[in-house]
């Protein structure tokens, strides 16, 4: 059965900083027709180091949830950047680190109404290079060990698919 | 450090059928000013079925992506309704399975902009009773081995943060 969707209409709702909404009329296989609500955004890239069973982690406010969160490092793509240069770049901005990257896999995070791609990038041969914060960013990061963020993805302490996916892939690669 | 940002004032540019869209200005913790953009979501509750080292998947048109992607079964929850209700009305009305499901970990898909929190449930002991979508809901459901699955994340042909989380944390724990 082909399931495409096609197009009819549609308009751009709201242009802002890090999003964009579209509102689309669209037929559906049957011929009938409805409305689709898409969130438009240009990207993200994130890394997961692991160094001496540790996980480097960063925390910070999340206006959304109203409450602070551990997360991977991670941050938007500039429109148009390589995801592994964004990777790169948010993984120093925020942790002060550089490192070697490969390719885990890329995440839609919610496929229902947004067209993001997160890049997750494992990190290799870590190095200090010092914390420069990017301008207007406010976040602490920590190593934890592995067994703490396993606990903490139990308990429902940390919550974010990024960190979740990357976390659980490594130890299934660990262990295979 | 207090990394609270504090809400100064705000509006609701839309709400829609699945999604509401706040932009809010917010006091960051130096003090500055800056603009939160956030999706208002409901949330949503998904399945991991594995049964003779096979892995249930829907198939479905992404309009966002303009793709058919596979995603473990999933919906969106009613307003107000409990998540594991929602997450076995969801797996019979996409795949006529029913099952007894325990809670794995609740996922926040992309923290940046988004409210919604999905909760994902492991099920035990399934049983076909017989299929019966959703009206207006286009999908395919097939069970794949779990071997298969894997490759397809690391290829990219499977992409869904609910997916890749659940099928590494079931993988995680079958090794554990």
């Amino acid at each position: 059965m082909n399931l495409t969707e096609k197009k009819l209409g549609g308009k751009t709702v709201y242009d802002g900083k890090i999003l964009k909404l579209e509102v689309d009329e669209v037929e559906l296989p049957d011929g009938s027709r409805s409305l689709r609500e898409v969130i438009r955004h240009s990207g993200g890239a994130a890394v997961y180091l692991e160094a001496d069973g540790k996980i480097l982690l960063v925390r910070q406010f999340r206006y959304a949830y109203g409450k602070e969160i551990y997360e991977i490092p991670a941050g938007k793509l500039n429109k148009g950047e390589d995801p592994r240069a964004a990777a790169l770049r948010e993984l120093e901005e925020e942790t002060g680190y550089k490192a070697e990257l490969s390719p885990m896999f890329s995440l839609y995070p919610t496929p229902g109404y947004t067209d993001e791609v997160i890049y997750v990038y494992k990190a290799e041969n870590p190095r200090f290079v010092g914390s420069r914060p990017d301008e207007g960013e406010f976040l602490n990061c920590k190593f934890l060990p592995k067994e703490s963020v396993l606990k903490m993805i139990k308990s429902g302490e940390i919550s974010d698919a990024k960190t979740i996916s990357a976390v659980y892939a490594a130890l299934s690669e660990n262990k295979g």
